[in-house]
Order: structure tokens, then sequence, then C-alpha cells
């Protein structure tokens, strides 16, 4: 292993992780929040509110109530002022349900001088629903939606117009109070009407699209969810202010910056990575090896969420996959290292947050008698890094925006 | 379909390909041809041996004789002082060998004074051979390496020491005249002793690891065969001066040149491209989407040579599926496009030299009730793109050096 190699990946690690923990983010997106004369309510969903409102908490001024909806186990204390309760995730459950609407009936009376602080992250479109059917003919809508192999986007467009928050609906609600909302993105490109199916953001899906979709999949549907199709989300709101921070993009930026200050040039290919793990490995490590002899120190960075398609029984997670298999490509080049990790801190079902390798890992694994090809086929990444020092350990993160990839040469 | 930026992609194939065309690419090459005072002897193997003995006969003031030897049906009419030699590929038959033979006698004679200007192209292994054990035998020991799974590197490691022109040979059986060589790559990296397995460029292989090879893979070999294993190749050849040309980085500089022509900032990504072919254009599709927002018009340019893995028994190349795979992830974007060619004009088994796809494409194609995900599966790209007009058709081009994929954006 090129040991300054390794120590130049963990100080771009470490840092551009620290730039979209909760606490920075939402100290950096509080920046622009200036509340009305009126109450200030706080109404944080998904599975970082916990740590979301605590750092509100800590950067406002004053806070006069609100809610905290979170999945189970992830409450880590109270919060002054704040109720704070656990539900389902990834299925909704009644607490869901319960919690939702005890957030509704926390904004529902509040008038144009009052403001909604809304904290919305991750787990979010279960943990913050308020079913207008009930629970379980959603469930069942859900379920022949998915049978008949609709995609997310018409999953969205039908259950936005049975939710009392999807879909904008929830800022409607708020109305007339003003609703800052900040947003922990951990969905690639920040499309804001699919985060969490968008509780205050206007909606771009229509009735006529959803009908299509009843329609051309057959969906059955009872009387009062049919009429609700008929019943459109709103296209403006005007009492919303949207923030996203600490998103993949963010994450790419700050590991670009610390790139550039071990003297590297940054160059980011692109935050919304989608494409087998492997295979984006192999394509860093192409781009490496026709910069190897530029003369020049260079940082490939591609954020995003890569997938892997099980062949074997091994141990491992998309990022350790990724960088194992530039380990091929880049075998040999002195100054080359690709690394990539989940900003979780866990990388598939591992404790490692991914892998790291370089020009010399190739030749150790083959010295020990492993061979990537081998590997890979049996999906034993995990394994494969740890023999050479190749895994990623960060702990737990407490932050969840993705995957970040950076290949560098030089 | 945008039509300027199908125009924009019809001029970028066109001039990049004419760059690389082996006349071109040949005269560009002898533009530091410095004969000496005494004969000048062309000798060309390969596919392409025909044209680049054409483009040098035109660009040389003179030429003392010499030969050419290339695939069945490639030799075009005749050329004054050369003789036409057709023979065996892929696999070499006896017209190879008498026909290399031909060439050895031709240089063995020549002094110091006298100059080789060997042309040397792709298909040039199996048609510039001059074994030195029975061509049963050499065939006999090719099946056993295949059968034992060896890599390229070792069957050549193996095959050099059994050649009279392999591995440095062929110079070396020139010496002392000076040997002028043009290499028209069609190998990923240009790594010039794999290239026809470098007959006039020092082996890096050794006897050592011929030997550890044989033993490993406990090949059956005669005693002749045996012995030449301990006979090394040259390490050091004083008398070579070796020129590459219309290699696929030539392909990506020309296609980077036309694109800043056009007002693209060109980014040359890579031109070892080898990962999947539809992962390949997954990423790159991602790359465009990640700046589509910039403001500025940019040009992303991979070269090299993706593969497919076949699960369907439709029509395509791995060009083809690598611009329908991107359609997905441009859908939408205006002024976004990916294409990809191969550079010899023929996509797999199809008339066309691959396909191109814009922000249009992907609605164009659910129009017609056509589901990328379903074709690709199929490996059915070629008729997907011949709905939606996205076939690029060239025609046999002349040269054979790999591909080039193009992602336009802005």
């Amino acid at each position: 292993m090129n040991k300054a190699l390794r120590c130049d990946a963990d100080k771009i690690i470490n840092e551009s992780i620290k730039a979209v923990l909760p606490d920075e983010a939402v100290a950096r997106a509080l920046k622009d929040f200036k509340p009305g004369s009126g109450k200030v309510i706080l109404v944080a969903a998904g599975k970082a509110a916990w740590q979301m409102a605590n750092a509100a908490l800590k950067e406002c001024g004053r806070i006069d109530g609100g809610i905290v909806i979170t999945k189970y186990d992830h409450v880590k204390g109270e919060l002054p002022g704040l109720v704070c309760r656990e539900a389902g995730h990834p299925v909704p459950d009644e607490n869901s349900f319960s919690a939702t609407a005890e957030a509704l009936e926390l904004v529902k009376p509040l008038g144009a001088d009052d403001t909604v602080l809304f904290l919305l992250s991750g787990g979010g479109s279960a943990l913050f629903e308020h079913p207008l059917i009930p629970g379980e003919e959603l469930q069942d809508i859900t379920k022949q939606l998915l049978a008949c192999g609709a995609d997310i986007i018409e999953m969205n467009t039908i259950r936005k117009r049975l939710s009392g928050v999807k879909g904008g609906r929830f800022a409607q609600a708020a109305a007339p109070a003003r609703v800052f909302s900040i947003v922990l993105s951990d969905v690639l490109g920040d499309p804001l009407d699919m985060i969490a199916s968008g509780p205050a953001y206007p909606d771009s899906s229509t009735c006529e699209q959803a009908k299509e979709i009843a329609g051309r999949y057959g969906l059955k549907l009872s009387g009062r969810a049919r009429a609700l199709l008929e019943n459109e989300t709103p296209k403006h709101l005007d009492n919303v202010q949207t923030q996203i921070t600490g998103s993949v993009r963010e994450l790419c930026r700050a590991a670009a910056e610390v790139c550039e200050r071990l003297g590297y040039t940054p160059v980011l290919l692109t935050d919304e990575l989608c494409c087998e793990a492997r295979e984006a490995g192999s394509f860093l490590a192409s781009v490496v090896r026709s910069h190897a002899d530029d003369g020049r120190k260079i940082a490939y960075i591609a954020g995003g969420e890569t997938v892997v398609h099980l062949t074997g029984k091994g141990m491992g997670g998309r990022n350790q996959e990724l960088a194992l298999s530039a380990s091929v490509g880049i075998s040999g080049i002195p100054g080359a290292a690709v690394f990539s990790l989940g900003s979780d801190g866990t990388d598939g079902p591992t404790d490692a947050a991914g892998g790291y390798v370089d020009g010399d890992t190739f030749a150790e694994l083959k010295e020990k008698g492993i061979d990537v090809r081998e590997v890979l086929k049996d999906n034993d990444a995990y394994n494969a890094l740890k023999a050479v020092d190749g895994l990623i350990m960060t702990g737990p993160t407490g932050t969840n925006v993705n995957d970040v990839s950076v290949a560098l040469v030089g």
C-alpha cells in the first residue's frame, strides 16, 4: 500500500463526511432562516429527524414547540419543548399515522405571522404519512402497483393523492403560516417532489396522470380512493422556502475542496452515478490509467449510488466492490488510488464504510493468493480488502447522503 | 431527435474517423522517416497492410522492393515494386508462414546503410509468423494454453519463444539495417510488445516466466519446443525506431479537436475504456446529467473497447448498447446527446457503426412502445435505435482502432 496516498484518502474521507453531518448541514441551511414575528413550530420527520432537530435547537434563538418523528430506536434523548415520536420504517404503521396527525394539528391553527421549521430527511416517506383512506387499503394499492411493475414516479403520482401530507399538502395545511423547509437529501439529483414525496413542495404530477396510471394497470380502488384521484395537489406554494442541504452534491463538493487543498486538481464527474458498482470501478480505473502520465495530480470525483447484482454469497457492499474492481485497472500505476464509501459509514451488510485500493493492491492480493475476478464473482470484496488493509472504517457517521468515489492520479 | 445535435455528432464522427484512416495515419507517421543512404525495403503485415503500403508508396520518394502480407481478399490491386501475399487470419496457415519467410529473406542480407520500413496493423499476429517448430505443434500448444485458461500475456510469453519473428526477433533478423516501424494500433493502451506480439519491439517477458508458465500448466512440449523456451528474446533493439499511429488515442484527440471547433470544451476521460457497454452508457449519462445546468457546452470523450455479455438473441453491438443505455439517463435533458461507434464502421454483427441518442430519444422510443430495459435484456439495440433514426451508418471505414464514445451537454 502507498501510505502517502492512503493518508490523502483518509483526509478526504473524514473532512468531506464532516461537511454533510446533519449538525453542520442544518447549521449551514439555517443561516438564511428569518422567522416571522409569531410562533416558531418545529416539525422534523425522517431517519435523521432527531439529529436535525437537535442541531436546529442549538442554532435557533427560540422554538415554541413541535414534534420529531423518527424511526424506532432513533430518539437519542429528550429535546426541550419538543415531543419525540418513533414510528415504522420502511413500512409506515399506526405510530407513523398518529404522529403525523399530531404534526398536522400543531400547524393547522397557525397564522400568517407564524413559522413552521420543517426538517426532512430520508425515510420521511414512511414516517410522515396521513392516509386519506384506511391504512390497509393504502397497503393493498401499494402492493398492486408493485405487482404490475409500476415505477417509483407512477407509485408516487398515485400515493400523493391518497395522502393528507404528501405532494405539498403538509405546507398547504400549514398556510397561512410560512414554512421554512430544510431537506437533508439522499435522493440523487435532489428532486424535491420525490424526497419523502415532497410534503412541502409543489407537486408536478397531475390527476390526469394518476387516473391514466390507475386505468393502464387496472388498479382496484374503492370509491373513496377513486374520488381522491380527482383531488388535485398544490401546484404552487407561496408560503414555502426550501433549503437542500447535506446532499451528495455537497459531499462531492466537500471532497473536491479537500482534494484541492492536498494539491490535486479536482474534476467532478457526476453526483448522480447509478450504474453497476464494479463497472463504475472499471470506468474510473480507465480514467486514471489514461491520465497516469499527464504529470499532474488529478482527483476524479463521482457521487451517487451504484448497484450490485448479487451472484455469490460473500461479504461486501457496493463501495467495496467498486474499489476492488478498480484495483485491476490501476495495478502497477504509482500515484494511483481509487476509494469509495457510503456517507453513513455502512457499506452493505458490513461494518466497513467502503474500500480503498491503489497501484499496489492488485499485486498484494495476488501475493496472498486472492484472485479479484473470483472474489467479485462471489461478492466477497470485504474479505479481500480486509486482507490488504483496504477497508475504510468510519463507524456510523450519523448522516446518509449516498456514496462518494474518488480516483486519485499523479 | 435534436437535429442540431445530431448534425454536430455527424461532424465529430466523420472528421475523427478520417484522422485515423491508414492513409492519413501513415502519412503523419512518415514525417519523421529519414531513411539511410542504402536500400529501403518495405514489409507490411496485418489487416490494413495493403492500405498502409499504398499510403507509404505515395508518401515516400523511393522504395527498393518489399512485401505486403494481409488477409484473404484484402489486396486491392498491384503495388509497384512490392509483392502482395494473402494468408490466414485469425488462424495462421501455410501462406502466413511462407510469406513471412519471404519477408525474412528480404531483410536478412541488408547492411547498416539499408532501412526496413515495417508497417504493422491488427491481425499481424496470425499473418506474420515464422514458427520455429512445426505448425501443427504450435497449434497444439495454443490449444493446450487455451484449455488450461492461460491469459493472453501468458500465451504470448510462450509463443514469442517459439517464433522467428515475434518478440523483437524480426528486427533482430534485419540488423544491422535500421527498422522504421509504423504501428497502426488496435490494442488499448498501445503496448508495443503485444501488438502482433511485437516483431520489432524489445520483449519484456523472460525465459524464466515462460518455463514457469509451462510448468504450472503442465504443457506437453516436444524436446525442440522445450529447448526454445531457453532461448531469450531481445531485450534491447538499437536499430529500431517506432511510431504508433491511428491509435484510439489519436481517434479521441481528433474527436476532441472537432468538438472544440464546434464550441464544446472537450474533456478526454479515457482512451482505455473496457467495462460493460451498457454500464459505460449509464456512467456517461450520469456525467451529462450532473453538468446539464452548468451553462456551458462540454464534450466528454471516452475511447476504448467495451464488452457485452449476451443475455438475449436480438441484434446489436457494444456501441449501440452503450448509446441506448445512455438514453435513459439523459432523457428530457435539452442539449444532451451520447453517441458511440466502432472506428471500423462495424458494430457487432450489424451494418451500423454505432448508435446516437439524445434527450428526446427515450420519449420517442416510449411513444413507439419500446421499453429500453427490455431491449437491453434482449441485446436488441439495433432495432430500437433504427426505429428512432439512432443508428450511425458509415459503411466500412478502412481502419480499426477501437471505439469512441462522446457525451455532449450544453
